[in-house]
């Protein structure tokens, strides 16, 4: 037989799907194309340019955010660093950042001195940090490595910008391995990413021989013991279902 | 055989793909069901909350738009059509009509008086035109049937709105008949809609024997008899086509 979407001959053992079917999908494949094609359209459409370009890209701008690091002693003396010449500020649009947030939109539809002044100081944040957090609220677009990845997801929870924690936790979780396993492991749980926790957990277990050799698990030991409780709880919960599953097995055969 | 797809048997001269081709095809299917949840979850973050909902809806807006129908006698008396009960602003963001319309952008980043007292007029549309103009700004999305659709691609190309043009032009297209085909010929002319313009000169020139007798017919040879020459020059065009095809493949049959 010859194959319609290859061209080349098969024998019966290699046969995939009859002629209806092989025709419907191609249908249903051109369909969702054609789909992409039009959800791609309105993206571009939706996307807005982004202010953090230089200044000509900022016109109608009535906010001013800026990075407070949290090397800039932050809190007793934020508006020193704010005036830093290190840390320019981000222009932004209230419509835009409310919209997105719900923090962001409490903050500027109430009387509060941020909507008073259009000034915004973001703590504990770097400058490139919070010009990609501004970036992305206006094209739905980051330029991510692991640090910026973790970086975001913690500006993204605290102003609840579920989108990006999301976005940021799916690339985290992508580079899990081994190495770094216990590290995302711990900042899963302090910021509530459940997918990530997941696959870093799931990585520990994986190498329990190799754990309380590593540095990160010793540091740990030390600041959080609950959350090397909880990697030995699931890892013994894993074990005694796995024997359990073996025991069913076992009387199945018999 | 069977296949891997319905599950049901055929017979060879029913066969579709190899079970290879079957494979990479559900993968491909699975991967742009994928991409499609992916641009849907981008769409939803970047849509913005249309201001025209009600007062609400509209926090930190910098503009209000008038429409001003071509009915209250427009151009002389702007003013008082702007102020009739009848025609409520239209609340909206400079940001956000900026980066959707050139047209828009130039007005409000230049000194214009729409820039400085933050009123703009829309002649000649209806307020709920406008309304449904503003809506797709912020959300990509626009309730239509043939009436709002025209009205909207008008003022799409006033205001170099593309993207909306477009969405509109393939909406009236996928309702071009016998019927309405000469007056659409004759808004696709005015409106350089190329797509509708092909589309329903196609159905003028099925329909040749009765075109002479519409009532639209004879109205446009009144107001704009170019255009109709234009249709029967397209005519002869195609029968000049049709015949030198047929002398071709006459030709090669000898």
């Amino acid at each position: 037989m010859w194959c319609q979407s290859c061209k080349e001959e098969y024998e019966e053992e290699d046969a995939g799907t009859c002629k209806e079917c092989y025709e419907e999908a191609s249908e249903t494949e051109e369909e969702l194309k054609r789909e992409i094609e039009d959800l791609r359209s309105r993206l571009h459409f939706l996307r807005l340019p982004s202010p953090t370009l230089d200044a000509a890209s900022a016109p109608h701008a009535d906010l001013l955010l800026h990075a407070i690091p949290s090397c800039s002693g932050a809190g007793g003396d934020g508006d020193a660093a704010a005036r830093a010449p290190d840390t320019p500020a981000v222009p932004a649009h209230r419509v835009i950042l409310a919209s997105r947030s719900p923090v962001f939109r409490a903050m500027l539809e109430n009387e509060m001195e941020e909507s008073r002044s259009g000034i915004i100081k973001i703590y504990d944040v770097s400058y490139d940090v919070l010009r990609a957090f501004v970036h992305y609220m206006y094209t739905a677009e980051a330029l991510l490595d692991e640090q910026m990845a973790s970086d975001l997801l913690v500006l993204a929870e605290k102003y609840e910008v579920k989108h990006l924690k999301a976005y940021c936790e799916k690339f985290i979780t992508s580079k899990v391995n081994n190495d770094n396993a216990i590290t995302h492991y711990a900042f899963a749980h302090r910021h509530s990413a459940k997918q990530l926790l997941e696959a870093s957990l799931s990585v520990l277990m994986d190498n329990m021989s190799t754990l309380a050799d590593r540095e990160e698990y010793k540091e740990l030991v030390e600041k959080d013991p609950r959350l090397i409780v909880e990697i030995y709880e699931a890892y013994l919960n894993r074990q005694v279902n796995t024997a359990a599953e073996k025991d069913t097995d076992c009387s199945c055969r018999k």
